[in-house]
């Protein structure tokens, strides 16, 4: 997963959190999310003519995110990973490749191929998600099963169900090295489930039962991961989320046993709330496909069409440019997401080094055999640090200045620190690190 | 919910089984999934040449159903709820008004309204649950807040997320008076969660602190429902999948506190998972939001920009008919599927009586407000019993003549009773109804 999703932590309000409280769990999505439509009411609705002003604003949020434009004064939100970056490729020619028309009689059934272990995919998906997989080449997907979620969220939850054992036994446990994604901890405590619970930092745990979640390149801090426990009978969940090529050399195909993938930070759609997962044991994704079944009796349809006709557009894109010797890459994804992380990411360490009171991580190069070159990564977000005197709550002190981020608590790391979306729009980017230049 | 699903009840397979019997629960969809995939590949792929049968069954499934078609001598499924008799309506004018066209670009963000209390609703979908309210008359919309699930499913667990009670106290007990859909106790406990647990019939419970599901119309009997405990702290959750004019006389407007719909039963899109609540409480709309949130981080926008054009096609068909003399219905869905209910319903009760061994429910006539007339009750399912002697099984009985039905230990009855899906292929019924008449 790594995609959004609520924080694990130490804050949080009402009485959501009161119960997550109790769990050591906190509701931070809904209390960002109630955060930021506060800091907007106030901004669009307030004043005298609350009414009048309330009109013009819905007439202005945009249809495609349900979002005001920003302006140079606006709260900037760069809280949960919206990848709105991408919305300019998908306008140009390889969207109008990926439209896709739905007649009023398709897909009515409940069932993609009843004959199939995952009964509810759609048959067209399993097959351009392979085939993207032998593009990039970032994982082995002949020999997996592939199951469908409703996001990766629903995925990494779907493993939990299915590695967790079956019988009387205490819940098994479930950690993550620090930092860790925020919404692991949320995630597998809020049902409060019998089954797994959520045991902290994998670097602490001494015990021979666990689900150990490697996300890799890691969210929050852009790390390349891999298990930090190979003791007993633990096992390990691999949320390659962030495993393409415009954030991360690709350096090998990976071949774990259960990795999770999203179509959100591969291809921008986070709106289709699609994610696939390569499982290699078949009782494994037996029990993957139950829980989804359990949970949602499958997985839209409609999305899955429509993150078909997506996949299949990269990679027509680039089977269309192979022996093309211009430079156009109009068509091709990843060539068009690297180039934004490139010119954001320099952007950014440039306001970081005007202001002086941030640090970065280091960037990480690597031989990329999706690029064929040397390349440094570039992550979806930034692990920003501040080593200015009484900065001990660097969340708060970005919200004072109108830029809404998420606090290094929420991932089992300190105050200091806080990730920061680099996924959305440019407009909202900009504003962002011309604030971060002139803060010192 | 009331759509699909898991059965609760006695029998069951493999490892899940054994872990759900622990908790009196019982994985029955994957077993009977699994036995369907079983009969359809002795049919298909059995004999020598089984890969060219294999390849010949491949080009034979439909692309809207993933299930092929049925033949004389075929394996019937009326399991599920499979809405495939609505395909015929959306084949017609109504369907090239309900065909959506989403751009590549279309709905990436996460959000679709971030101010909203349900931050993940497309506007357009609300506008348009709550225009077929009012053109149907069957719920009281305004004063609610509309929430959107991936199914009515999700929303029955987020429901129960959003009753129990967030401390450290005992799990909520949830009862439905048997019998009762039999997804209820699966979908309850699947999780072991500690916040709510299934505690079986409504009518032998004695306690003050419960959710109540109330399935009105009933699934599996089709009877009208109220709330059978009133006392102590206890709440409903209303199932109104099947409050529709098709399958029921619409005799009032209902106001409860949390009522559950879902395209699948009412338009018949099962394959877009979309379901919607009316919730009149703020706090309980706002972690029902919130339980979805952290599940699946919204409902796909593609689904629900699919269900509102849906929705639109049906309530405009209506409004373009009115005042209309004629009685071309070709747009008006509710008369197309009312027709039909009518029809299967008169097709199976004779075919009940040719055979002499069965009994169904009696009909149930009322003023429907909508039609303006009094007609009777077409339950979406047929709640069959068997008299015959011997026939203490009459699932098995019913499958050695091919013929997959939902025994009634699933919904807490005893096993001389399944229910029976009404709503599948002609061809599908039509099959059945023959096989059903024949039998003695």
């Amino acid at each position: 997963m790594a995609t959004m999703g609520g924080g694990g932590g130490k804050d949080g309000g009402g009485g959501m959190a009161a119960q997550a409280g109790r769990l050591g769990v906190v509701a931070s999505v809904a209390f960002n999310l109630a955060a930021l439509a506060f800091y907007l009411r106030r901004r669009y609705f307030g004043g005298d003519d609350a009414a009048a002003a309330r009109k013009k604003a819905e007439a202005e949020v945009a249809p495609s995110s349900g979002k005001p434009p920003v302006t140079k004064d606006s709260i900037i939100n760069l809280d949960h990973g919206d990848p709105m970056m991408y919305e300019a490729f998908w306008r140009g020619g390889a969207g109008e490749r990926a439209t896709i028309v739905i007649p009023g009689w398709q897909t009515m059934s409940y069932f993609s191929d009843v004959g199939s272990l995952c009964w509810f995919l759609e048959p067209g998906l399993e097959r351009e998600v392979r085939r993207l997989h032998r593009l990039v080449g970032n994982a082995v997907a002949d020999g997996y099963h592939v199951l469908v979620g409703t996001g990766s969220t629903q995925l990494f939850q779907a493993a939990l169900y299915a590695l967790s054992p079956p019988g009387p036994s205490a819940p098994m446990n479930v950690v993550s090295p620090a930092p860790y994604y925020s919404s692991y901890p949320a995630v597998t405590d809020f049902l409060k489930s019998g089954l797994y619970r959520w045991a902290g930092d994998a670097k602490m745990f001494d015990g021979d039962t666990y689900v150990e979640l490697v996300c890799s390149p890691s969210n929050p801090d852009g790390g390349i991961r891999e298990a930090v426990l190979k003791s007993g009978d633990g096992v390990a969940v691999h949320d390659l989320a962030y495993y393409w090529p415009q954030y991360t050399p690709i350096t090998s195909a990976a071949a774990h046993d259960i990795m999770l993938f999203t179509v959100s930070k591969c291809t921008g759609h986070a709106g289709t709330r699609l994610g696939w997962a390569l499982v290699k044991d078949r009782a494994v994704a037996q029990k993957m496909s139950k829980f989804i079944e359990l949970n949602t009796i499958g997985v839209s349809k409609d999305s899955q069409l429509r993150a078909a006709k997506i996949l299949k557009a990269i990679t027509d894109g680039y089977d269309r440019a192979a022996g093309d010797d211009d430079d156009d890459s109009s068509g091709r994804l990843f060539h068009f997401a690297r180039r934004k992380m490139v010119s954001r990411w320099a952007k950014l360490r440039a306001a970081v080094a005007a202001s002086g009171i941030f640090t970065l991580p280091d960037e990480l190069p690597g031989h990329c055999t999706f690029a064929n070159e040397t390349v440094s990564a570039y992550p979806p977000f930034a692990w920003l640090r501040c080593g200015k005197e009484g900065v001990d709550d660097l969340e708060g002190y970005l919200r004072e200045r109108k830029i809404i981020s998420r606090g290094g608590g929420k991932f089992g790391a300190d105050g200091r620190v806080v990730r920061i979306s680099m996924l959305d729009t440019d407009e909202a980017f900009a504003i962002f690190v011309d604030r971060l230049a002139a803060m010192n």
